[in-house]
């Protein structure tokens, strides 16, 4: 029997999307606003969802002290108030897109997490859009 | 590697609940308050929720700009401000409960979807009720 | 020493914006789609705010749930799933607008609470639409 | 072809988190603050989330009053203004974790409700903490 | 020209409504079940609202990591995982309706603050039961 | 007798605290991680309140239409999806702290608006830093 269980968090960070490969005119016709040389930003808030078995003894899947932690330490310091094309090794190379930023969290949590835990991570850009990525 | 995305949506409707084929007696004892003859309405929130691979060129499952767009001439323009049951062809035969709107959304924007992505749909008629449909 | 006390409610209506002395050219030219002969509706949120002193034997300004019960009478019972142009009194010659519902509310309570202490109703016609009145 | 539908519910409870087989230093040390033997509380939201196949005469999965009557009578008038480990057989020997809690109540309600349906249970013990159990 | 600043902060305890002076039977006609002996909880949100002149070399009313950390001296490390009325003294003897606890969590917060700056807090209970009090 | 009518809106911008005449380290040490050189972002959401009185003719105070053009061609046109400090005149030399831009959306708003009509405007930098401002 499985529980899954969700820790929320909140990060703020500018950002632009950018094909490097790809003309001023092209990136600016697939990214439109999007694409502001100087950078735009949001409030990331992130839902990261465990599930697994709970420990007879606690009553806990995980302690959400650990997970928030575990959140803080990977996510938080990593990227808020951060410039995530500029200031981060993770989108040097990388379109900071959600959809990435979703994938790259997933991953930066799936090496530290109990691999008997599955492991799911939402991500809101803006109240309006939302994504989700769990390893398939 | 597949992530989901997700867009949302709002629309303010008139509706009732009705069962032509039933008394009015029927009609109210099954529907209540819901079977007003003169209606009443509703705030629909929708969340579009897209899965897919991501385009390695762009970083996107899909611009969400083309998924607004197609919210917004599939079921905006057709429910927004209407009465499902008097405005619409939709709802001219089937019972507008937040089950069929949210089965009839999934349907029409299914047509118009990528076939290689899978669709959900989530319909908030209040704050405390809420459909799901994902086509399975 | 005054405190304010505020009780969340909510009702769901169907409603059309119509002023019957103008042609439909110009009921539907200011209105536009708020127009609609065959009405829309809302999820309307109502938030009921009391000021006044606390009583030191309750530690209470108003018990809540006699604002709750005075909230279901005078409003709910009234408006919930009703028509507003077609089923209530109040908005046979009146119209329907945000502005003009929170003021009838605000009336409406007015006259069934202690006038010792002061009113103000905010009334939420969607998430991004709000109206206050206190009577001032 | 299966639809989910989802009513939500609130109660407000008091509980701590203990172990009685381990020592008071280990209690706290695991459960820290919320070892607190004079209780703290919570205003637990609740998603119950019910998913099966629509009936056409109604168009309606289940009647949502339905479903809201028996969160009533299965949940809220068993927990909320609740002491969860003084009031409450369920947690007499079981640590009130928002994990024990939600597949308390997914029991509770399992027991309850048509065996043709799925059932889902999501449980927000805070705004950023979530558990959710659906029995598999 | 004065701007307002607010922070926002969550704070989870139990308590229970109760006048000593009063029989338990007219403690539990006026409380109802708010008035159960072994207490009940909630998630507490409190929003403190600063009002002032800007420091224009700074372009801040208060750096509000200051108001943050005050908001925690003051009124979580106090209040947070606490029962109300047995492990705070604030209210050994005041009754902790919401209406108390937002004067009390204002009054503590006043003589802490810098005299030329305006105060008022909102402290909601519940979603629906919401207190404010700004001294007057 | 005046009512106040609310429109919402959203834009979402990367700026950076900074004062030009102070030393890296001073604004390192007042403005922290905001004052990060390659910027962070928000998703900022903005409340413009107008209060007068209502047209009997329309049952408005004002079109929220009128009000949300406007909304859109001095604040989102202007801000949204840009960097605060490089891409807007306003904040060249203004540090563009929540309080400012609250002042600056203000003063923007309150040169097109109908002198008789009272204005407020409420910004949320994010979902726990507001400011307010009023003109007073």
């Amino acid at each position: 029997m499985k529980v899954s269980v969700c820790r929320k968090a909140h990060f703020n960070a500018a950002h632009r999307l950018y094909n490097p490969k790809w003309s001023d005119e092209k990136n600016w016709e697939v990214f439109g606003k999007c694409n502001n040389p100087n950078y735009h930003g949001h409030n990331y808030t992130l839902e990261v969802w465990v599930k697994g078995e709970i420990d007879p003894e606690t009553g806990y899947l995980i302690d959400l002290k650990i997970l928030k932690d575990l959140i803080e330490s990977e996510v938080e310091d990593r990227f808020d108030h951060k410039n995530l094309n500029e200031d981060t090794k993770e989108f040097k190379e990388l379109n900071p897109t959600a959809e990435n930023i979703c994938i790259v969290i997933w991953k930066l949590l799936r090496a530290k997490l109990d691999p008997k835990m599955e492991l799911k991570v939402r991500l809101y850009e803006t109240e309006r859009n939302i994504v989700e990525f769990d390893g398939n």
